[in-house]
């Protein structure tokens, strides 16, 4: 059987059952989420990891090694947003570069990832760097949760509730418009190309909704139907989202007409977040938070195989080939 | 120029010089020792990463997926070891896999690092599994400091000073004997051979010598003369060793009589310590701590040039071609 046959989510339950940790009592949340929680000492911290390789994840005709920089730290600062994560962050680094690359090359990269990390109060504090035979950037980040009443304020994926409303930070596709874009041919910058190569994590956001009692949260990295699909798997609950709500950019339906909506659902690398919790909350949140938009667009329902269903305005099912992103598929 | 040309440590000089970090007041030890070390909430923390990339670091025709997974793991344990590091430790693993790769293989390699986790008491919280063209394995591993009187207790590269005594744990050399011996070609599993596939990281020994109040330490990843030589960069000053006092082991000297010096001062990946500090302290230690040899092999010196001289019985310098690994050379 190989990796491809199985796909990444399966591969990864595979793996957590190996892992029989010994500490596990100062472990709160383990493999599995966004990202990882443990006590030390009274305090609770946060850290999550994310790589990007070249010809996978990236290609150096179609984005600058500045942008491939920004996007690795980017990614997993988003991480820590969905799981209501709180500064300060510390970073480690990790650079894989063939021997013949140039100095420049090395500096534009890490220039990248600087950029990234002063715009969000990142430390970056060492790293590692190795010969490869492609460019590979693997960021861990570490930051802390805020307590109440002695316990972590998180967003997590398997805490969900039939009832729950879901809701949306910005909009979404546009990343993945940027990303055809890109393939169509040599394209000026425009806000769907910037949005694909500068993602903006919704750290402040995460943290408040955190802070507002929100406990069910992920961020939009794969794909908004296979993201929902993980919290609909570990709560476990079904989703039926509305299609006429999900929130889309002017310029995405001026771009995409017809296909706004699939790059919305299915895309990936927005890093918009997912919030998940009771109506009031949710409703009162988006009323007073004026820096973003947030928008409502289904709900949690119970349902034993946790699907997570679209429907359009006739309450019949919109499907995808496709429901995001899959590292071996 | 090409990172070739300037080597692996020029290179982090100058990815260091690129990092301006917004909160340094919380950065106790940033880039260019074992691990970083960061200040949170009245604790201190100790983080470090190490990458192997298959084709780089292992092939998988000489050594198991098991064997690649405990070695990865153990790596970033003596980086913890080597700044004094203490438990609990959380570890992040990301794997990168080509889609085609057996299941059993990742599970194999999980089972190495797991199984060495689980030796040293490691939790493993979580990672990332992504796609590449060959095996690469990343852990980042944190750890905590022990406090006296408020200040963490560390082994760093920058205390060494002229007087000190140079002091190494266990033999040298083994780790490149067993690689040569499976470089020879199919070989029954010996005492070499295992200290190259298995190498047991001294994070007992490196706690215990900062809380005697030891300063200084490194450990032997890429070339005792090597890592020493980063001691002597960084304090700065210069070391002078006695070639008789290398200690090596029996086996290493059975195996390759002519050649078990330079495997010693040159080999890398032995994973064992040095430490630098005053006699009486390095010399006490040496004497109650029964369950590993600690060697003094050397003292400190000023040195404008920061030089590293190994000299045999007549006080004549020995030289080898190169003192160690650089990744990109």
């Amino acid at each position: 059987v190989k990796l491809s046959d199985i796909g990444e989510f399966a591969l990864i339950e595979r793996l957590a059952a190996r892992v029989h940790n010994v500490e596990a009592g100062e472990v709160i949340v383990g493999i599995g989420d966004d990202a990882a929680v443990w006590k030390a000492g009274g305090a609770y911290y946060i850290a999550t990891t994310d790589t990007m390789v070249e010809g996978v994840h990236f290609s150096p005709g179609s984005s600058s090694w500045g942008d491939v920089g920004w996007k690795a730290m980017a990614s997993n600062l988003s991480d820590i947003a969905a799981m209501g994560g709180w500064p300060p962050y510390f970073a480690l680094v990790t650079l894989a570069l063939p021997a013949k690359t140039d100095v420049e090359t090395a500096e534009a990269l890490y220039d990248g990832l600087a950029e990234c990390a002063r715009e969000y109060g990142v430390a970056i504090v060492g790293g590692d760097t190795v010969r490869a035979p492609q460019a590979i950037v693997t960021v861990a980040l570490i930051a802390s949760a805020k307590l109440h009443a002695g316990k972590p304020r998180l967003l997590r994926r398997d805490k969900a509730q039939p009832g729950d409303v879901i809701a949306v930070t910005g909009t979404l596709g546009d990343s993945a418009g940027g990303l055809r874009r890109l393939q169509e041919g040599p394209a000026a910058s425009d806000p769907l190309i910037r949005r694909h190569l500068r993602p903006q994590p919704r750290t402040n956001t995460g943290a408040e909704a955190a802070q507002r009692g929100i406990l069910c949260g992920i961020d939009v990295s794969d794909g908004l139907l296979q993201d929902i699909g993980h919290i609909c798997e570990r709560s476990p609950v079904g989703a039926v989202l509305q299609a006429a709500d999900v929130p889309l950019s002017a310029e995405l339906r001026a771009a995409y007409p017809k296909d706004a909506l699939q790059l919305a659902c299915t895309g990936g690398e927005d890093y918009e977040l997912v919030l998940v919790g009771r109506a009031p909350i949710i409703e009162k949140m988006a009323k007073e938070l004026t820096s973003e938009r947030i928008t409502v667009i289904g709900k949690i329902v119970s349902d034993p195989e946790h699907r997570v269903r679209l429907l359009n305005d006739n309450g019949e099912e919109i499907r995808f080939e496709r429901a995001g992103w899959d590292a071996f598929r």
